[in-house]
C-alpha cells in the first residue's frame, strides 16, 4: 500500500488527478467526511470521470492496495471469535473483515448519479481485470455490493412497446445481442401484438434498461428463427391462439453488472406476468442458439465421443455420424458453412443424413458437454439449464443466417421452463446432469 | 446451534411454524433454492407473518444460532490472508466472515414485498433485543444490510402538501413525534404556502415515508414554537419575505430503520432544494426542544457544575444560578412546572432572574454535557451537533406547553446549519467540543 | 342596447370597470382582437374577477343588451332560407341567429383558466337570474355552450379513494349534499373496500370534481340508510358477497353547471365500470330520499287523493290512510316529527298502521304526483325516473335522522337501474307514466 | 328530404347500412334516445365505421337533407323576435335556427371514442365536399362544433423530444409537411438541444398530435434552410448563445380539423414558453417557403406588374427585372429550374442580377399579391401575415432543394413575430396592407 501511495506522491501530475481522488476517497471514509458526504462524494465522482484510461487503472490499483482489511487485526478478531463465539466478537470480526472499499462505494453512492457512476466504474474495472488479476478482490467487492443493490426485489419490470420513449427503444436496438435489430422498422415488428418485450429497470436508473427479453406468442413451439423475425407481421392476431410463449432473445445492457444473474429472475417474472395476461398459455420455452457447438464439433475427436456408461452401440452411432459428416463436408466440416463470396446464407444441408447426424451430435454436445465449466461448454445452454430449464428439442436448420451456420451449423434448441420442475432440474444440473426430454435422448 | 435445532425438532407444534420457517430459510440458501428463490422467499415470508410474538423471538434465536459464520473456517482463512495478502485469500476470507444471515436476507428480499417485510422483521427484532442481547449480532446484520439498501443515493425526496394522498398525510399525522399534529386542520396549517414538509421515500415502499421534516419560512430566526404552530396562518404570504428556513420538527416513521441516520441527509438535501427555490434564503436553522435538560438540571449537583479550565467566576455564576432557582422554586424545581389540576400550561417565569439563570444553565448543559455519550446528554442536541450544526441561540420561554415545561422548563434552542462550517463543526464535535455562537458562550 | 351603453358611459366610475370590460369584450370580437385573443381574453377575465356583485350584474345586463343577434338581419335571412333552402342561405342564417355572446365566450375561453372563469361567471349569473329574468337569454347561451363543452364524451371518470389528494377529499366533504360527511373519519368509512366513490372531471379543471356518486356494495338491496353510514365498517370484506351496488348519494359540485345533466351519465358509466370489476353484481339501485313527500302529504287534500281511472276501493283506501294518520298524529301530522327540544331523532312510528298508511301514500305520491313538472313533484324521483330507472321499493323508517323525518316522515325509496328497460321506462315517463314494480303498485 | 329517405327505403341493401344509420341518428335525437345515449351513440358510430366510401357520401346527404332546421318554424320565430326582442323569443329562435345536426354530433360525441370518430367523419366529408357542394352546410356545422371543442383553451401544449413515445414520433415523421423528415436519424437531429418541437393535443385524443411546430434556436436570423436541416448537429450547444427562435416548419396532422386555425395560437404559446425558458431570446421569426411564387412569376404579365400609387421608376424596375430573367432563362423561366435527369438540386443562379431581380419580384409578390384571397396569393404568407407577423427579410437561394427551386426559384422569407405589433399588423392586413420591414420595401 505505502509504495503505491509513495509512487503516486512522487509524480507531480498524479497529484493533480489520481492522488487527489484517492485522497478524497480517504477523506470520505473519515468521521469528518461523514457530515458532508453527499458533497464530497459528488466531488470525488467528478474527479473520477475526468481520469483517462490509465488514470482509472491506477486508481483501481489504489483501491486494491489501500482499501483492504488489516490482516493482523482480522486475524486477532478471528482468534477471539474462535475462542468465544459471542455476538460482540462476531460483530467486530465481520466489521473488520469487510474491505473498507465497500463502505467507500456506499458513500460514493450518496452523490447525485452515484449509482450510475459506480456501475460505470465496474465496467472499466472489468476491462482492466483481464490483464491485471491483482484487481480481483476489488472486483469482488464491486460485484458483492452491486449484487445486493440490484437485488431482484428492487427491480421494476417494464413492458417495452411502441409507446415507450424513443430513447429507450434506441437502447434496445443497440443492446440486442442475439438477433440483431436492423433499425426501427425491424424493432417495430418485434413490438407488435403477437410479440412482447420486457426489461428490468433499477429505480435510480430510470433511463437505463438493465436486461431485456423478447418473446413471441405462438400457437406451437417453433423450430426455426427466421419466421419469428420476418418483418411482415401477421395482419391479424388472435390472442386466443396464443399457446406458447417463446423467449427468443435475452440481452444484457450493462457491462458493469456482469456476473449478476438477472436473466433467471427476468424470465420467471415475465412468465408469471404473461400467464396472468393470457391464462391459456401452456408452454414457456426458448428458441436458443448454441454458440459453442460448431467450435466443439470441428475439433471433436471421433474416438473420445461418448460418455461414461453409454452403450457401445450409441457411442458407435455418434462416431459414425461425425465420421460421415467429415467424409461428406471435409475434415474441417467447412462444406457445411457459407461459401466465401456468397452473400446470402447458404441453403441448409437437405441431406437427411446430415440433419440426423448433426442432431445426434448436438444432443450429445448439450447433454454431455454442457454441465461442466469446461471451455467448450455452451454458455447459453449453461444459462438456461442452470435456471432449471429442460432441454426440450433439437432443431436442425433452425438458424440459416451466416452467424447461425458459423456458430452451430444452423442448429437451434428449445429449452422448456416448467415451473414444477425447475428446482429439481437445477439441482440435477448442479450435480452434472442435464434434464432432457426423451425425444432429445433418443437422438443419440 | 445444534441445540436450538434439536429443541425445535422435539416440539411437535414448532415443526408447524418456527421449524418450518427455519427449514425454508436453509433451503433458500442452498443451490437448489437459488433457481426458484422468488417463490421460496415469498413462502418463507408468508410463514414469518403468521408467527406470534413468541414464535418470532424463537425464529430470531435460530437466526443467531444457525446462520453465523464458522469460526474455524474464518480463522483458517484469516491466517492464510495474514501469511499472503493475495486477492484470492482476501476474497475467500471476506466471503466466509460475512454471516450467512446477510445472504439469507438478500434472498428473502426477492419476494414481492420483501423489503417491507424485512423492515418489519427488524422492528420486531429491536423489541426483543432489549431483553435478549444474544440477538445483537443478528441485529448488526439487519442494520448493516438495511443501511446499504436505504443508502441516501437510493432515496427520493418528496414534498408533502395538501395535494398529497390522504393516506400519506394520515401517516404524517401519526408519526409526528416532536409537536403533535391535532387532526387534519392542524396539519393543513403546516402545509400552507409559508410552510414546507419533505419526506424521504424508498422506491419499493412508495406508500411509506421513512422520515420527514417540517419547515417554516420566516423573515427572522424564531425564539418560540407557539407562533409557528398557531393554526390561523397568515392571510397573505409574500415569498420575497422568506429569509430564514426553520426546521422545527423532524420525525422518523420506521422503527425498523433505527440507527440508520437519514435525518442528516434529509436536512441537507432539503436545505439545498429550498435554496434553489428561494435564492434569497440566508439562514437554515432549527427551533429545537432540549428533552434532556430538565432531568439533568433537577438532579444536577451544584458543586460539580462547570467544566475543566473554566474560570472560577463563571463556575461560581452557574452555581449561584442553580442555587437561586432552587431557593425560589423548591429543591426539585417543581415550582417551575405546571401545577397538577391546572389545565392550561402555566405562564412562564417572567422573573428576569429565572430566565437568566435557566439560560446560563441550559447553555452550560448543551455546551459541556452534550458532546458525550453520557446518559444525561441531550439526544436532539447530539443529533444536530453531530450533523455539523452550530449551537446558535438559547431561548427562554420558547415552549410553554406542558410537555415543553416538563422536559426543559420551557427552554428551546436554535441550531444553525452553515454549509461552510459543517465539516469543521462535526470534526470538533467528534473531539468533544461543541461549536457555539458567542452569544451562547457569553451566557455562561 | 344603445341605452345601456350610453348609461354606462355617463357614469365616470363605470368607465373604470364595467364599461372597460364591455369594451374589452367588444374588442375581442373584432378581427383585430382575433390576432391576440389569448392575451386580450386573459385581460378581460382579470377585469371581470375584480368586479363587485353589482358590477357583475351590470356586466350581465350588457351581455343581454349588447351581444344579441340583430332581429332585422335574422328576419331577412330567415326569409331567404324560407324561399330557397340552399346551403348558403342556411349557413348565413345559422351564423346570424346565434347570439354573438357565444362567440364571445368561446374567445374568453382561450385565456389561461378561461373555462374555470366561465363556469364561475355562470354561477354568479344564476344568482342574479332569480331576480332578473331579463338575463334569461344570456343564461341560455352559457348553458348551451357549457353543455357542449362538458359533453360526457370529454369527461374523465375518476375513482376517489383514500389515496386521492387531500384537496380533492376536502371538496368531497364540502359538496356532499345528501348525507352530510362529518369530517375525515366519516369520509374514510365511505372509501373503505365495500364502498366506492366516483367523480367526473373535465380535463382542464383537474382539481375540480364536477359531480360525484357514492356507492355501497352489499349482498342485498337495503331499506334503511343508517347501516350504510355507520362508521364502524365491517372488519372483513368479501368481494364475492357483492351482489348489489347501491347508489346512496349523488352530489353536484359546480353551481355554474346547473341544468347540465351529468348525473344520468355518471350513474350509467359507473354501473358499467362496477359490472366489469365485479362480474357477479346483479342489481344496480339507489337508496334515495324523497325530499318532496312530507310537504305534499301535510298539505294534501283527502278528497282529491287518487288518480284518473283508479278503482274506487283503492281511492277510498288512500283517503282512509291519510285520515287515519291525521287522527293519530294531528291535522298537520306533527306527531310524526321529532319533538322540539329532543336531541336525538325520534323513534319511528312502530305502529304498523302508520307504516302501512305512509307506504301507501308515498307510493301514490311517487307514482301519481312525480311524472309532472308540478311544484309538489319530488325532484329526486324525477331525476331517476327520467334517467329510466324503475320505482322498485318503498321503505318505511328508512331514514330516521331529523332531516329524514322532516322531509319524508322517514320514508326512503329504491330506484332500480335495469339497462334493458331504461329506454322504455324513460319514454313512459316522458308520457307521464311511472315505471313501478308490482310490490309498489300493490301498496296502493 | 323526403325524397332522400324514400330513395333510401326503396333499396333493400341500404336498409342494411345507410338507412339503419340514419334511423339510429334520428332515434338518438328523440327523448327516448336521451336516456341511453351513450350506448346508442356507440352503436351508430360502429355502423358508420363500416360504411364504404359511397355509403358515407349518402349518409352525408341524409345529414344535409334530414337534419336541417324547419324554414317555416324559423321564419315564424324570427318574426316574433323582430316584433318583440324578448329573452324568450330569442331563446326559441336560436334553438330553432341551429341545425339539429349539431345536437346529433354532440350526442354522437358521448360514445367512447366519439370525438375521434367525428374528426374522421369530417375528414371524409371534406373529401366529398369538393365535388358535392350540397354538403356545404353540413360541413359548416362540423366546423362550427369542432372549432368550439378544439378551442385553444382546451388544448395541451406538449414538448416533443427524444423521450417521447415512438408512436408519437412516428406521426411527426409522417405529418411533417414542409421539410420532409427522412427517417429516425433525421428526426433525431431536429430534437437535439438546439432544436425544439411542440405539439397541441386535445385531452381526449392523447395519442394524436393536432398540429406541431419545429424551432431552431440560433444566434442570428437565418437566410437558408439547408444548414438548419443538416444532420450533423453541433457537437456542443451553448444555450447562452440562443438569441433567435426560428419557426422553420409547422404542420397540421388532422385533415378533419381543416379551417380551424390552431397554428396562430400554437406559435404564440410556444413563443411565450420559449421566452420563459430562455429569457435572453430577442427575436421570434420564421424561415418560410413561398409556395405560390414560382407559379405566379411564371405567368406574370410584365405589363401589369406594380401596384396602385407605385412610382413609375419602381414599376419600371420591376418590369425590367422580370424581362431580364426571361431573357436570360427563357420565357417560362425554366432555366432557373433543375434540369430533368439531374439528380442533385441545381446550384443557385449565382448571377448577382438574377438574385436581385428575384428578390425584388418576390418582395413585390408578397407585399402586393398576398393580402388578397386571389388564387395566386401565397398561402404561407397569408397565414403568418394574418397572424400579425411582419414581412422581415427576403432570402435569395434560401432553399435550393428541388422542391424549393420549383415552388419559388429558391427564394425564402422570414416573417417576424413581434408581440407589440401583432394586433396592428393583423388589422392592417385585414385592410389589405402588408406590414413589411424597410429592407423589404427598399427591394422594390
Amino acid at each position: 500500500m505505502l509504495d503505491v501511495i509513495r509512487n503516486l506522491r512522487r509524480d507531480g501530475t498524479d497529484r493533480d488527478d489520481v492522488w487527489k481522488l484517492a485522497h478524497a476517497c480517504r477523506q470520505l471514509l473519515t468521521e469528518r467526511g461523514e457530515s458532508n458526504s453527499r458533497a464530497l462524494a459528488g466531488a470525488a465522482i467528478e474527479r473520477w470521470r475526468k481520469l483517462d484510461a490509465d488514470g482509472m487503472h491506477r486508481f483501481f490499483k489504489v483501491l486494491a492496495a489501500d482499501f483492504d482489511p488489516d490482516p493482523g487485526e482480522v486475524l486477532r478478531l478471528a482468534e477471539n471469535y474462535a475462542v468465544s463465539r459471542s455476538p460482540d466478537n462476531l460483530v467486530k470480526l465481520a466489521r473488520a473483515a469487510e474491505p473498507p472499499r465497500q463502505e467507500l462505494l456506499r458513500r460514493l453512492n450518496r452523490a447525485d448519479g452515484g449509482t450510475a457512476s459506480i456501475v460505470q466504474m465496474r465496467s472499466r474495472l472489468l476491462d482492466r481485470l483481464r490483464q491485471d488479476r491483482s484487481l480481483k478482490a476489488v472486483d469482488a467487492d464491486f460485484q458483492h455490493l452491486l449484487s445486493s443493490w440490484f437485488n431482484p426485489g428492487f427491480l421494476k419490470l417494464v413492458q417495452v412497446d411502441w409507446s415507450s420513449p424513443a430513447a429507450l427503444l434506441e437502447r434496445i436496438i443497440h443492446h440486442e445481442a442475439v438477433h440483431e435489430i436492423d433499425g426501427w422498422n425491424d424493432l417495430r415488428r418485434r413490438l407488435e401484438p403477437d410479440r412482447r418485450c420486457f426489461a428490468f429497470f433499477h429505480p435510480v436508473l430510470p433511463d437505463e434498461p438493465l436486461i431485456f427479453v423478447e418473446i413471441a406468442l405462438l400457437s406451437a413451439m417453433p423450430g426455426a428463427i427466421a419466421p419469428l423475425l420476418d418483418r411482415s407481421g401477421p395482419s391479424n392476431v388472435d390472442p386466443a391462439s396464443f399457446k406458447v410463449a417463446v423467449f427468443y432473445s435475452i440481452s444484457n445492457c450493462q457491462p458493469g453488472l456482469r456476473g449478476i444473474n438477472l436473466g433467471n429472475f427476468l424470465i420467471k417474472q415475465v412468465a408469471e406476468r404473461l400467464q396472468s395476461e393470457f391464462p391459456k398459455l401452456r408452454t414457456f420455452c426458448t428458441l436458443s442458439p448454441i454458440p459453442g457447438f460448431a467450435a466443439w464439433l470441428t475439433r471433436a475427436n471421433v474416438e473420445s465421443l461418448g460418455a461414461p456408461r453409454m452403450r457401445t452401440t450409441n457411442r458407435r452411432a455418434l462416431q459414425d455420424a461425425l465420421a460421415g459428416l467429415r467424409a461428406r463436408h471435409g475434415a474441417d466440416l467447412s462444406g457445411l458453412l457459407p461459401q466465401p463470396g456468397s452473400a446470402a446464407p447458404l441453403a441448409p444441408a437437405d441431406d437427411e443424413a446430415d440433419r440426423a447426424a448433426l442432431s445426434a451430435l448436438c444432443a450429445h454436445y448439450l447433454v454431455h458437454r454442457t454441465a461442466t465449466e469446461a471451455p467448450e461448454a455452451d454458455p447459453v445452454g449453461r444459462f438456461h439449464l442452470n435456471n432449471g430449464a429442460r432441454l426440450q428439442r433439437i432443431n436442425a436448420a433452425g438458424d440459416l443466417s451466416r452467424k447461425g451456420l458459423k456458430q452451430s451449423f444452423g442448429m437451434m434448441v428449445n429449452y422448456l421452463y416448467d415451473l414444477d420442475e425447475i428446482e429439481a432440474n437445477h439441482e440435477k444440473f448442479m450435480h452434472g446432469e442435464v434434464a432432457a426430454a426423451r425425444a432429445v435422448l433418443s437422438l443419440m
